[in-house]
């Protein structure tokens, strides 16, 4: 049977908002359909002994070119934020209440938020900013205000990056496609040849 | 003007081995040719903090599964050697000597020592392995054992390393086209569609 993709991304992850404009195309090409995961790459890389891309020396410097370059490369709108890396608990837990809550609204909400930090130079570090974004994606924010605030909801978000990492997940964006894992926007490709050589 | 390819790599490296097998093909789509470029990745580790990939916590594991699985997709022969990562100085030296003494063999030769570690299960981490596979691509051995040891030799290589950093390699492989820096082997579609946007 076929499954749904699982996507795994940190809303600071410049190939995580590259992937969010991309996977549903990708699913939807062998009738897929996908599971939005956010997770926090801070837990990750403290278990990995490592930091975000832009402060490694030598990395840092192409990482920068290459984001801007990757999304020229396949027409996808993108500005550097001056602000970067930041911090995405909010918009995470915001997330998180809306999968429960509201789920047909996760997709959309999500690829927003993405889309105001990588194309509208917004930045969506607050529970403001993101409050704001929901109420254009026709969420109550009454109800999201309290409900991504509560100890449940973080606690959801604690427990699914916990998930996310015995499943294997260090990195921004990943995707498990029947349980076959995929780093990184560069293994969409991979992923289709992949796929294609399942069918076979 | 088309200038050539300037390909960076290590000969511990899997994404390096695939890219060996590649990049001429890749380069000639675009009347190309290619400068093959050893490097060791040790000083440029240590520029980074960083450590060989299969070293890492999580991202190891991932990793080794990725090397074997990028080399089915593109019909890659690939069998992951049971000593990794080696130390990659001797063949690292040879190859620089190889370039001036007899460089219309440069090409061939790397792609031997590339093809022996990662296809053919041998550890090319001393200098009789390596010079084996010289003597296997035609090259006069006791000469190439004289000019790997030579002072001149080391210092080239380091030389060549160092430039390389200057320059902004920081893994392998590496690959500049004139001038745009690219890494990794999942970055030969990104050159690809570079120069056809150059070219418009």
């Amino acid at each position: 049977m076929a499954t749904n993709f699982d996507f795994y991304f940190d809303f600071s992850s410049p190939y995580g908002y590259l992937a969010s404009t991309q996977i549903e195309a990708l699913a939807a090409e062998f009738d897929r359909q996908v599971n939005w995961h956010p997770i926090l790459l801070g837990p990750m890389f403290k278990a990995m002994g490592s930091a975000p891309l832009v402060d490694i020396p030598l990395k840092g410097v192409y990482a920068l070119h290459d984001f801007k370059r990757s999304a020229t490369l396949y027409d996808i709108p993108y500005v550097q934020p001056q602000e970067f890396p930041i911090s995405t608990v909010a918009a995470a837990r915001a997330l998180t209440y809306v999968q429960q809550a509201a789920p047909e609204k996760t997709a959309s909400f999500a690829k927003k938020i993405f889309q105001a930090y990588f194309a509208e130079q917004q930045n969506i570090s607050n529970a403001a900013a993101v409050l704001a974004l929901a109420a254009e994606t026709g969420l109550d924010t009454t109800v999201l205000a309290d409900g991504m605030g509560r100890d449940s909801t973080k606690e959801r978000l604690k427990l699914g990056v916990a998930q996310a990492m015995e499943r294997g997940v260090f990195g921004s964006p990943f995707v498990f496609v029947d349980n076959e894992p995929f780093w990184g926007f560069d293994r969409f490709d991979h992923i289709r040849k992949w796929l294609r050589a399942q069918a076979q």
